[in-house]
């Protein structure tokens, strides 16, 4: 029995990785070890553990990292918090494969405690292109990684490019599809009551659209005018919108700010604040909606398997590769409010299975079971 | 004035920037930051904090980082640790540039926290190939850096295809061999006398060799057998020995241990143990031995600019890019001692400018005056 | 000169040392080394060192220590990163005494760290008693602490049997005091309005109550219980209140989850909740209110002083000496509005100069200037 | 069953406390959680890890936590990482009982994680009166703690001076006196060559003096020369000396290499080094020796049971309670060489059961087994 320790950080973690964990909890030859860590652990970010909990599955290690304060000097500083705190995890659990997902600073803790701790550590969503910091975190990642679950065909081409072992290089398609494949995608009449939030009352029968844009750290002086542009373009369209919180990062409480005070401000807009979906109710609020605006790769990701039309604003996910349902603009409201209003005009799209196919997680189980597990590892490429 | 922030380390951290130091003192364009830390603040490790103020630089912060222990989760918590108390420094000297040398886990700490609080970061020894952690490592902070100071030229392309934008990748060589270029290589007679240090006398008039085992972290088991064969190889052979002290890593505790209980038990045995010598006197000490043996890459880099005849054991040092005067061999007694003799056979190797030629500091402190500072990257592919 | 270092982590110690800050700035033999941390940094406390800064003071240092989670885990995690940050910054600034204000987990780190870099601590707040874990914790720091200045006579009677020697022990009453003396206190007309803050408008002409109610962190698991509570009560009264969100401690979460879900459910309540005011603002509101309701020492030390009706619920004060002006009660909601409504009965109460009568910033800095500032101590009795 | 977590940092801590966690083994309702940190676990304090598993005794967890340095600024931080590991620890441990082990701060370091995470805490060795910082952090561990055990009379009624409730107070005395009792204390023949350590070779036929020197670390830019005062009042006596290794402390690398650079310089001296003992080898090292010279705390608890004449060096003991068997003298050669020689001519004395009478461990498990574990506490004065 291979233990196979799992970190999940945050909502986004959770929704790429869950059918992993229960593709682990099925397998007869994998163990499940379960680290729940940083914002999955915070009432702010919605409680995220709750859902996993909910969901079946229990954590063996929660490991408090996030410090409060989002500037770039402390989220440095819980980058350096969580790898005392995962080492201590990952010491007491003794896996052999750690799984780490994406791209974001709790990632990079797993990996370099992992790394210097000779664990053999496996990391999803490598080899994809965006902007931020992200960016570069998540190629370092793929650098201290032994086993890579690449998303999508191109991105699976980069990881071999950063001199990768093709052989040790899957392209399995995001887990996140698997949730989507078959899930009977109708809204319930009591979805937007049920899941709380604050604000104006959406009703599941009227037109809404998605709103979630979280900071560009390396953007981090211009925040909140970039989420005053959007905010006022959504004001503008003047249609229901779901607004979610954004991600802890540095930046994420100045556009908080911007946000509570509109809202204070404008009792009667037609927005309603949620904190957090589970991934399955995310997925039917997504699909469900008109268009999605900001700069979250769901919108690229979930939304190219599902034919949402989205607005993507500002350089977050730049050079990710998108689907047709995308049309990118910078963040200036004006060029928001007509690429919205275009995606309105145009409706769904169809289905478009860049990001996997809906067998991410089995597929992603049945490689952990098998693949040899050395930790040795060099630049690889092959000579030309 | 461009503030250029450098974190040393370890005294081969020093060695290998030193030049630079010196010419960002010396440019009119720029003001040197220098942050000290890790094992350089160390008595165990020689106290090379107190070699860089004699040479006439000022640590602006000192950051005390490594956990006791030595073991694989220590090193870990030890980066940990260095992230938050690096980030401390850079939010309090607020660097325009953050220089970081080579591999370590105190150079992953600050390339770290300097990428999330968005300093531009300039990386030494990047591209290079090798065996053990710092493989990863150094890859992984290549993905971090923005710009680049590969020494070889074969390491100068290694870091273009992982992606790097080739604008920002400057071959300039090793700060080391500057140190090397036009020195005085005599032993003055009090040489080994004045390093202090502890064993038989070494007397400079007659033959020595130089013994450097660190241990690779990745092999963290079988450190003890490692560095027993060793010892038994140049116990073997009969002539007088200078070792030196290993880094301060997972497993050095192992080696310590049977070095100094080799030691209380042939008090004999023509070795003295020495921590440290600056990086002058060590490139005297190296030039002017019969062979260099272990597993240290200045037997590589210094040593091939020296032409003084090495072996390099185990894996380590695998896949680094060696001049003629490296014989590699695996970590076995017998092994060792027939490539000792060989090149003892044979004797001095003509220079080899592989690692650079002298001028690496002022060319590259030229370049960090005037590059641009842009944070963004991404990654770098010439369609093809 | 003497440098005097000031640790400020929140709104509370803000106001409780306020006065020193101008006097020790003012001082001829003393220079001011301030730094700011903790609560003091954050948004959702209010943004504290903004008003620090408006006030003219520069801070030299800023310490992010909050953990995110409020459980009593990542409460005792604060204290350590607490203690490593600002070990750090008393490095950097080297003062002659360090100063701590009062018993949370911030100024326990502030003591730690100074008594083992071997720098003379003084103290405020020092030998009061109360419940929660800050009784011990103000009672471990009296035994770190070199220089007592405690806020009310029985305070420093406890101090001396605490085992301190006397001739350290002054009590010069707290600093939040001089900040009451002479004060306007009539609110102005756009009193409420220039605050923020989200809910029901309060307007100043009409009676309003404030209520403060922080967790008890020894109480952990009924914390939300207690808050409804007095929720209920306040409810019940039917008057305008004035809401203070509570503290970052452990059960923070808990409280601010059952406000926020009320204050959703009930848009109409007379209720308004503020982060923060400025000192010399909460000074005029509690003056002007009609009573305090909650567990905050100010009910006790600012509203005897100012003679404000006050209802002290539940252990978290339990056994601070009280004036007239304060009746306790257990945390059940009939009890708490009978109280309410005996003290709207009663009004105002004469002042009373238990914790000071103004002048404690400028004796503390007399003070400061000319102790000895021996760091050996040793438990001092008299011989009976 | 109650889960009795003990915290061991040390080797003192380790003999000072071994019959306890032997107690709690054999008690019918209680159940040991061992951890072991700190330098009980580094190979440079002679691994007590190692004698503690030999001894049968299995650590729940171990935490790295001592920052190499021994400066005053990394003491402070080590405390810090020292509450972050320990209270992971006790998170994953959750006992009912938490137990910290005299004044160092790897004790305090249990004592604010427990406090903060509202587990009962009970301390050994409080009360008693010594120099150094441990003298502060004693007593606020006190103040910290729940449950005392203080290990002798005058121990008992100060930690009842300083406020603690006498019901929660128990004169135990100190389980390193239930090692010593009934102990066959004769030195087998191989008794020096079988414990290692490097130097001269100690025939346990001959008389010897053992000598234990920590640093002060309040007094830390002395401690070169304290030492230097001993190593030659030793020098001058000409009698074979067992000189123990220091503890880790700001001031222990200084101490270090002071005796490394003596022993280099005079190899034909009769000083042996030793790192470590056993608990039950270092009574029988110390009860066959001719004088206990040097600062700690054993000449005086087991030296007065033992009844082992002792010189006193220092303030490092300032104000502890001690038997007849003890001269105190100031760090001065001819006043210790004096003092020896006092303690020479005079000989064994009279064993005196200050520090307890040899059923600690036991007594202690029983009252941990029934004690109220109530959490609340106040400062505690009988009304005069």
């Amino acid at each position: 029995m291979r233990k196979i320790c799992v970190a999940v950080h945050s909502r986004a973690n959770y929704a790429r990785i869950k059918s992993l964990l229960r593709a682990i909890q099925n397998h007869p030859q994998l163990q499940l070890q379960l680290v729940v860590g940083a914002s999955a652990l915070l009432y702010r970010y919605g409680n995220v553990i709750d859902i996993i909990k909910k969901d079946g599955f229990t954590p063996d290690v929660t490991c408090h990292m996030v410090l409060e304060g989002s500037t770039p000097a402390s989220m440095a500083k819980s980058t350096g918090v969580g790898i005392i705190e995962l080492s201590s995890a990952f010491e007491r659990l003794s896996p052999d494969v750690v799984v780490t997902v994406a791209d974001r600073y709790e990632t990079l803790s797993s990996a370099v405690a992992a790394s210097y701790m000779n664990i053999p550590l496996a990391h999803t969503q490598g080899g994809e292109v965006t902007g931020s910091i992200d960016e570069s975190v998540r190629h370092a990642i793929t650098k201290l990684a032994h086993i890579h679950f690449p998303a999508s065909e191109l991105a699976a081409q980069n990881v071999i490019r950063l001199g990768e072992n093709p052989e040790k290089v899957f392209f399995t398609g995001c887990p996140a599809m698997d949730l989507l494949d078959g899930l009977d995608l109708r809204l319930s009449a009591d979805f937007f009551e049920r899941h709380g939030g604050v604000g104006h009352t959406i009703r599941s029968e009227k037109e809404y659209v998605v709103v979630l844009q979280h900071p560009v750290t390396t953007e981090y002086e211009t925040q909140e005018e970039q989420i005053s542009e959007t905010l006022s373009a959504v004001e503008a369209l003047d249609m229901q919108a779901v607004w979610l919180w954004p991600n802890v990062d540095a930046g994420t409480d100045g556009i908080s700010k911007i946000l509570r005070s509109y809202r204070e401000k404008n009792p009667q807009s037609p927005i309603h604040f949620y904190k957090n979906f589970p991934p399955l109710d995310y997925a039917q609020l997504i699909y469900n909606s008109r268009c999605l605006v900001g700069n979250s790769s769901s919108a690229i990701r979930e939304g190219s398997f599902l034919g949402v039309p989205a607005v993507n604003i500002g350089n977050r996910q730049k050079g990710r590769q998108c689907g047709d349902n995308v049309i990118s603009v910078p963040p200036e409201r004006s060029k928001i409010l007509d690429a919205i209003n275009q995606q309105l005009a145009h409706g769904k799209y169809e289905p478009n299975p860049i990001y996997g196919n809906g067998n991410a997680g089995k597929r992603m189980a049945d490689i952990l079971a098998t693949v040899d597990l050395d930790i040795n590892k060099t630049l690889f490429y092959k000579e030309s």
